[in-house]
């Protein structure tokens, strides 16, 4: 029915009910469908099923009547087009910058005033304007636009204070503002139309400070040589940023100079380096940043290139490495305000996961490094055309299927297939509870390369390179780290909290990784703590999302305050329990089978 | 008994009651001088005489008591030296920026503020500070700086809420500022101690956009050609001032980055060029400023290079060409407190000249063009080494005395000697009424020379240079254009204020060629309204000392406001009198001799 529909679900075994990926849920009104069979009870949790969890290849439709059926955003095909957006908190529309179209008297010789004085009354003329000064780019373009406009002129006021723009004539229909997320290993970029708050392009690229250094560590070091490192760093993030905004505008039909307002998120070593600000002691116990609150920069300090009296606004940053990006989290998944215990963790070469609710709410970062995003691994490579994004491997035969990013020849595993097959081979005993492959298994996919054992995923004449792509036993441990970072600061946040995982009603998954991995097979890994799967939200790029909120709505950049204010921080190299912690989570799932009930009963374990 | 006191009178005649320089004002009890002679009716008013004025050569003492001589600075032997400073109002020291020395407690890991907030968090401590924030270049210069300093700082506030600087330790004791008066033909730059308000350091230098133009018509062309144009006039005057703030602080054993604010004087468009905008339509009727109110502008979008988060302030510009020297002026002068009523010419290139008191004030501005400056003057050359600044011609042999500065070989005539010339040659005869040279005259002095009549002052035998230095026709032409400009301006304001001569109480004259001219000479050519001499004020560069007051106190700028808001601004060229006053005035001293009876009588007209 769902096919017929072109409903697109995934569906890796081809309905075998073999990978259990066509999760859905069903809502209907008495016994409408098939009962549950067994490779359900074996793929969905209790809580799940009780949910109207079905997989839709198991769900038959057994009387007639009517059924509403929800395909969740994990069983969706392409929706890692679908959801670059990430989630976003609805906000009124009050953008710190506002247009004021004026018309002035010209002046004559009874009527002297000064070509700002005279714009400055017939602000206040139109409206409730107290006493605003021109920026100084703004004034020195004054005497031009007045006349040019023939003295009626449009000015851009920021905060309701300071003009930042004066324009010929009328252009108070045309105001624009761009929201950037800068990611460790990927930027992006939001150009926004403030007076309707719609989207009108999105661009993004990697970060070109990669090769400086892949994380965030190691870009400080850097950065820390000398004030010229430091400002190579800012030049070439900032290089890219006007690259971004100038190829989103074009989409649009917008100048980069009608570009009057940008708000910024970031790590606070992204967060930092963007703004010049020396990063060295972050990485320093008892590492303090530099600026903990929100700040507005002019623009043109930065070297960043949109209207020339515009600010440039960075969102506050909690602690340690837990930065704007992670106030941007809160704002756009509301965990703030949320009267139930939720987590979000935003997956990224640094990875953020925050605790709580109304009442109390605290955070830590994880170095997880940037496996997830296809770095480290032998094969890896970013989600683009090409790239496998799901696997499935036959627990009998031990054969492999995989579907690629718009069904190309494969390139290489995304990061949501390193997850995939990682779960997949613990589900088919290709690697055991502790993540060691087991060379005993008959298949011509299990093989020792140069002293590694490796499971090809797919033959060189499948491939777009004409290689065998594989996952080696390598990749196996790279992943073990990168989650066990993840799932440590979990654990021990929640340790702080005295809950445990039946406690949290709501997981928020962030990140442009996040987009993409099957939830599923990032709890039978053990990223996350094992809760139901409809407990679970993709969420996007939230980082993204937030930077919006507050790029429209100065109320956000209020709440963006006090969230950092309540936020209590977790420095988790400084927690006791954090070895013993990291050493037990490097177990698939964990080395405390008790914490994932659900996937200890999947794997038999 | 001066000579012998070494009191240091001028005396060009050499002590024979004939030049009228040696003027001195006596008080006693009874009659204890000789009585006054002859000479001294005719060089001295009546008002003057009754006041106490006499001549040093005629005054002998004729019985024993107690007299106290004054000798007023136009009598004063080097006052050129001394008078650069210009009288100046009293102020309450309260600059803009102050600084504060803040101890922080180093952070650890049960307290990680960021350092800007810990920073802001001592600040409250020490004092009754709101919520500073810190300049973009201060919270760039923090983390080191604290470091540094082991968390101990010294900030500038700004305002009292901007923070401008950040600096290891504890620098109270170190806080500067400079004083700008950017002239059409001269900078002054003035160093002050802002914990003291004692001026550390003088400099000055020739205004070096003179190559673009000598008066500020010339120069607003060039700069209205393109923006190109604007900002290299811009750059060439701030570079000077970066110079001249450089060789200051080096006198004074200061650094450039302890400089925390600059208070910056100019007539409009000198003003405006400094500030990079444009001052096209300064030029253009009706004449509207691009800004008239006082301005902040950070020094590094100008270019100017103090400390780096430091502020220039400019003073608020009246109207037309009245500009924030004219401000700076009335500052100094305190006119528009007076209750009787007074007038202030400051003297330039562009002359400003304001009359009124407390309850009403005027303004106008003249084109008096460089004369007085000693140029478009054959033998004209600034007040330097070797400048000819007094000359005496006996009325009978025709016969030069003069007086250079620090007698020195004469190399050329500065402004203060061709007023002096002129006069003497209207005292002997040599030119006439209408400044006509009568070449009947019988001396060798008197000669036509290319078919122009001239006056030989000095021989090449007795010149540096081996050539005659003469004063011709022409020169006198230049002169009676200059001080016509000047007269005018004040005859129309005080037809506009309904006042004649006799009710000015006070006369400033404010300018370097004020400084230097001889107030006698200067209303005998008919220069300013003819009021008794008692009542002319040498004020010096008044501009400069404005400038000092808005630097040391955040209340003269406040004033600098409400005088710019009293002051009626008087547009000379749309006056229909104008042209008719212009023609009268350039006649010596007046075509209407009326108007100046003492010097009527002096010169038997």
């Amino acid at each position: 029915m769902a096919r017929r529909a072109g409903a697109g679900i995934q569906s890796i075994c081809g309905g075998k009910a073999r990978c259990g990926k066509c999760t859905v849920i069903t809502k209907q009104e008495g016994d409408l469908l098939s009962p549950i069979t067994e490779s359900e009870l074996k793929f969905l949790s209790e809580a799940e099923l009780a949910s109207g969890y079905r997989l839709a290849c198991c769900a038959l439709i057994a009387r007639e009547g009517t059924i509403v059926v929800e395909i969740p955003l994990e069983t969706r095909l392409g929706r890692h087009r679908l959801l670059v957006e990430g989630i976003e908190a609805p906000v009124d529309l009050s953008p710190i910058v506002r247009k004021l179209a004026v018309k002035m008297p010209k002046p004559t010789l009874h009527d002297v005033m000064p070509d700002t004085e005279r714009l400055i009354e017939a602000m206040k003329g139109s409206g409730e304007i107290g006493e605003p000064h021109l920026d100084y780019e703004a004034l020195k373009a004054l005497p031009h636009v007045v006349r040019e406009g023939e003295w009626m002129a449009t000015v851009t006021l920021w905060g309701g204070r300071e003009v930042i723009c004066v324009e010929a004539g009328s252009t108070s229909h045309r105001l624009y503002g761009v929201a950037v997320d800068i990611g460790t290993t990927k930027l992006a970029c939001y150009l926004v139309d403030l007076n309707t708050g719609e989207i009108l392009a999105i661009t993004s690229a990697p970060n070109p400070q990669i090769p400086y250094g892949e994380d965030v560590i190691s870009r400080i070091t850097f950065s820390s040589e000398s004030p010229q490192s430091l400002a190579e760093l800012q030049k070439v993030v900032v290089d890219e940023i006007n690259r971004l905004v100038s190829t989103a505008c074009e989409e649009a039909g917008v100048k980069a100079e009608e570009v009057y307002d940008m708000a910024v998120v970031g790590n606070t070593a992204m967060h930092h380096i963007f703004l010049n600000l020396n990063p060295k002691y972050v990485s320093l116990s008892p590492f303090p940043a530099v600026i903990g609150g929100s700040l507005n920069v002019k623009a043109r300090s930065l070297g960043v290139l949109i209207s020339k009296g515009a600010y440039v606004h960075t969102e506050p940053c909690v602690a340690g490495f837990v930065g704007a990006d992670a106030v941007a989290d809160m704002l756009a998944t509301e965990i703030y305000r949320l009267n139930e215990l939720s987590m979000c963790i935003d997956i990224g070469t640094n990875t953020e996961i925050m605790l709580g609710d109304e009442r109390k709410l605290m955070a830590c970062s994880c170095a997880s490094g940037p496996a997830f995003e296809g770095a480290h691994i032998k094969h890896g490579m970013r989600a683009a055309t090409g790239a496998i994004e799901r696997i499935f491997i036959d627990p009998e035969s031990l054969e492999v299927t995989y579907k690629t990013i718009e069904d190309a020849k494969p390139r290489g595993l995304c990061g949501s297939a390193i997850v995939d097959v990682i779960a997949e081979m613990l589900k088919a005993k290709v690697i055991d509870h502790s993540g060691k492959v087991n060379t005993e298994l008959k298949s011509a996919r299990l093989r020792v390369k140069e002293m590694v054992p490796e499971l090809v995923i797919a033959w060189g004449n499948e491939t777009e390179g004409g290689n065998d792509i594989a996952v080696t036993q390598r990749d196996v441990r790279e992943i073990q780290l990168a989650k066990a970072a993840i799932y440590t600061g979990a654990s021990i946040l929640m340790k702080k909290m005295g809950v445990t995982a039946s406690g949290i009603k709501h997981i928020f998954i962030a990140g442009a990784f996040g987009t993409y991995v099957d939830p599923r097979s990032a709890k039978v890994i053990g990223m996350y703590p094992d809760v139901p799967l409809d407990r679970v939200k993709f969420a996007g790029n939230t980082a993204g999302s937030g930077a919006r909120m507050t790029l429209k709505s100065v109320k956000a950049r209020k709440l963006a305050e006090e969230i950092r204010a309540k936020v209590e921080y977790l420095e988790l190299g400084a927690d006791p329990e954090f070895e013993g912690e990291f050493t037990n989570a490097l177990f698939f799932p964990h080395l405390e089978l008790d914490r994932f009930p659900s996937v200890r009963r999947m794997l038999g374990l």
